[in-house]
């Protein structure tokens, strides 16, 4: 209920006399514990909708006008047909919408979703071809009615991804109570709703501990729950190497905490299917030539400082260990690891990582020191010789290289135009990141990292806190501006962003918990862009009815995101926030 | 291993040549890679090991020497004995104890645990009744032998409460690699390992938001394993009563979330029954007179300010009401209820809360100014006499009343000098409990609060963080001292202390990983008290190998206690500490 809705209610009350006054303030009351909005995450960026109930056909069907459907839109309308009735979400408001059970009796009723491609379509390509296009070339619009007489429900798009959107949308358009499926604010209009930013992302580190393929999978889940279409895959880093790669299986077998704790390339091509299935392309990252102590498990040769003592010396974290980057040994090395893995990839992008490089580590290194002696090149030099190797590799899969902010800011690196750059130290850097021209995505530590603010995870000093402290509240989240201190002629440049899972801390036990719903704070700042639908900028207090709902159905879907306040609070739309 | 260990080892290879110092390098990695202390949880009063490995055999038998052995002690060994096999914990160290296969299979064998009473044993209670004695009174201690020649290992008790304890030890000295269960540090001898407090707890609101029986016997079971003794059950608040309380139906029937977020009288038992089988006393709070919104909508009569706005004006937080406490049919109201479930429960100690109570509530309440005003009493004397009744309601059935700080801090209250008073707003205040000369337990915000750190929950403020903030690591918990600030004749105050976890960003969802492994920071400073079995004082450093073996071993029960650090710190004691 908005602040000037109750306001209006109130006046019309005070004017009412005798019975009418009783019935007025009934009236009152109903309408206070009725959302306004339709609890859609992220909201679409063009939205009508009215005050009608429709409930669901038992027989509800959905046609595919799709010539050739590809299959995993054809499962996809399946799940959604499951889903529908699965979620038994009921109502976000006191009693969960058995209030609404009288008027349902005599609601119209939705039979029919159709599904059609505004394109021709007979060449339609499946949702992950979709998905996994170059990310400047993503189609992922798309338009839906839903009429207060019920009847036939339509989505249509220009691609098989926009259509995945509109049915992610059409699912979160329904509650249960008793047996009823019904939606409450028919008609419903949404008009071209399509993205703000295309790259719209969750990290997961799965080196620090692992993540079985399950955790992943479920992952995924959420993150299409909410149109998230990128999962950064940081799947490698100093800890443990749990990737398997084609004609490199040394790397996992020494390289991980256990033969348990790796991912098989099966496993990789099945999560990347997944994702892709659900609109999501896999960025994966092979960091590089820092945190890869790892590597040194089966190649020593190629890591520098590998586990050297005191590792406050030779990293941020322990244990240390980079790849000897002034080696054209290692280089080759390099890229011939990341080529044979990206190139089982769909993806046109690929991380090569590049944060946090410590030179003191490769001071001492003899070798490096060698090296560089006989090739004549500083270390900075080496590095973007380094760097072209692996970049190289990449542009000869046809693949755009993806790295860390310091490959731009702080070393003397060649990089192509279409290099894309991942800020994270702050998110003050994104217009330095900008001023040179790159493209960029947004993962800033001070608005976006998961991790921060659960402790110190080194061992030895009981006082302190998170490098990163404080917590990175939801709230916090969302209120990140994509675009703060940029030009206009710079704004293109913003790809999107995404939050991250440092996993220190995390693992199997707390992934849902420390991400959901959290992370679909970022989802909607990415979709919907600065203003909602009305007009109005994106604020907290609009947004938390939202979340919380989001919040409820991924829980119904097995989801572990937790309370963001307590039930009362969430049933009681703006009754828990201060009074400002 | 310890740090002059390595010293001394060192030394030892520097003095040697050839293959003999290529021996003995190998020996420093073996020796480096092995902590020296056992993994237990919380670390034993008196403990002394060896370095021998014993295998448990297959047909391992625990005998229990006690005659007319209670079910509840008999179900605990059938336990053990299951769980020796069933956890399958590999060892913290590279290699998860593999490297102790050929050793093992030469390895003495283990055949038989008894168990005995050094009391007379005919007259033996069942663990349930020796937990729940007046916690003045309860024996705990207990002693343990399990001989490097393997046989038959023993431990005795003066009561089977201590037996129970033992046995929580016994199954914690023993890790599995392939299909071998073994001690790896034999001969282990405990002698009369007793806590140091009584009173070492965990609360949990279930008001804010409801969590299943499952999820309260899972923690319990979690609880067990650290030998907490209390579950402090703050079960109603002004969220939701989901309490189910004889004679009192409407309160659960009209004040819980649904009628599927209710804790039955069978459910009261079961939790009761399964907690008292694991050595766990639950101290159940009924919160007055504040704290008591939801009581508002079976019986408004009773309740001041019920969900006055704004909240700001009568509450800590949203919804406001209090039990209108100058009122007598109030204060009998009140009385009653507690009777009829304490009545119910085994405990001696009953919580009647007494918090944050809000002046301003009851000035602008007319019932209460009225019957102040009849009576011809302050609000603090009204305070007084509300108290008196619902204490002396729990002295009747023989009860000890159990109160937060401000109850004896902040008003006017006469206390009897049995009473608890739970000091929570800072760890400061306790000297001022014991200089009222009452009994106290600890749960500081400032170092005991599991849901600091977490951002705020109140919904339109994006950038505020938690009110007690930072995060409260385990390193920050298992910094306390128990006995700070308090003269020597004040000591005999400390019942001990609880970590708590308010829930209104708590749940289901998050409850394992949000108070595991940290709930056992306060296990072991209440049990072990300020020195580690060698004399010196318990530190972070040396407790995180410790704390990850129990969290580890959490896990393999299905409890989701969290990562505290990548598991290639896990596995390297010391490794991925500060070098100071």
């Amino acid at each position: 209920m908005t602040r000037w809705a109750t306001y209006y209610v109130a006046i019309f009350v005070a004017h009412l006399q005798g019975p009418m006054k009783v019935f007025a303030t009934l009236l009152t009351v109903i309408l206070v514990s009725s959302p306004c909005a339709l609890a859609l995450w992220p909201i679409p960026r063009s939205l009508k909708t009215g005050t009608t109930l429709v409930k669901l056909s038992s027989s509800f069907s959905i046609d595919v006008s799709v010539e050739n459907a590809p299959q995993d839109l054809l499962n996809a309308v399946s799940r959604t047909k499951t889903q529908l009735f699965a979620d038994k979400l009921g109502r976000l408001v006191v009693g969960r919408g058995a209030n609404d059970t009288t008027a349902l009796a005599q609601a119209p009723v939705l039979n029919k979703l159709t599904l059609s491609l505004s394109s021709g379509a007979a060449s339609a390509k499946s949702i992950m071809q979709e998905a996994t296009k170059d990310i400047a070339s993503r189609s992922e619009g798309y338009s839906l009615t839903l009429p207060a007489t019920g009847g036939t429900a339509t989505i249509s798009a220009s691609s098989t991804l926009g259509l995945f959107r509109g049915l992610t949308t059409f699912e979160q358009l329904f509650y249960t109570t008793g047996d009823t499926v019904y939606v409450f604010q028919a008609p419903v209009t949404i008009t071209n709703d399509s993205p703000a930013f295309p790259f719209r992302g969750f990290m997961l580190d799965t080196s620090r501990n692992f993540y079985p393929v399950a955790d992943i999978k479920r992952t995924l889940d959420a993150m299409s729950m909410v149109k998230l279409s990128q999962f950064h895959w940081h799947v490698t880093d100093s800890q443990s190497f749990p990737l398997t790669i084609p004609g490199f299986p040394e790397l996992s077998q020494k390289g991980a905490y256990s033969s348990a704790e790796i991912y098989s390339s099966d496993d990789v091509q099945d999560i990347v299917s997944y994702a892709g299935a659900r609109g999501i392309d896999v960025l994966m990252e092979i960091d590089t030539p820092g945190h890869t102590s790892a590597i040194s498990t089966s190649h020593p040769e190629h890591i520098a400082c590998a586990a050297a003592a005191p590792w406050e010396n030779f990293a941020n974290e322990p244990p240390a260990g980079q790849l000897r980057l002034a080696s054209s040994a290692t280089a080759n090395f390099t890229a011939n690891l990341i080529t044979a893995i990206a190139k089982t990839l769909p993806s046109t992008l690929f991380s090569t990582g590049g944060d946090e490089l410590n030179t003191n580590c490769y001071t001492q290194d003899a070798q490096t020191q060698k090296d560089l002696k006989s090739s004549g090149k500083t270390l900075e030099q080496a590095l973007n010789t380094f760097t072209q190797t692996t970049h190289g590799a990449l542009k000869a899969l046809d693949k755009t290289p993806v790295v860390w902010e310091e490959m731009a800011l702080v070393h003397n690196v060649t990089l192509s135009k279409s290099t894309v750059v991942m800020v994270w130290i702050s998110s003050q850097n994104a217009a330095a990141v900008a001023a040179k021209g790159l493209r960029l995505v947004h993962g800033p530590s001070d608005f976006f990292y998961l991790d921060c603010g659960a402790g110190e995870w080194i061992g030895n000093n009981p006082t302190a806190n998170s490098w990163c402290d404080p917590f990175k509240s939801w709230q916090k989240a969302y209120t990140f501006n994509p675009l703060a201190n940029l030009t206009s002629s710079q704004t293109s440049l913003v790809l999107g962003g995404e939050q991250l899972l440092w996993s220190e801390q995390a693992g199997s036990e707390n992934i849902d918990s420390i991400v959901w719903p959290r992370a679909a704070a970022s989802a909607e700042i990415f979709w919907t862009g600065a203003k909602l639908p009305d007009g109005t900028p994106l604020n907290v207090k609009s947004a938390l009815t939202r979340l919380h709902d989001i919040r409820y159905r991924m829980v119904q879907r097995g989801i572990k995101a937790i309370n963001l306040q307590p039930q009362w609070c969430a049933l009681r739309d703006g009754q828990c926030n201060f009074d400002n």
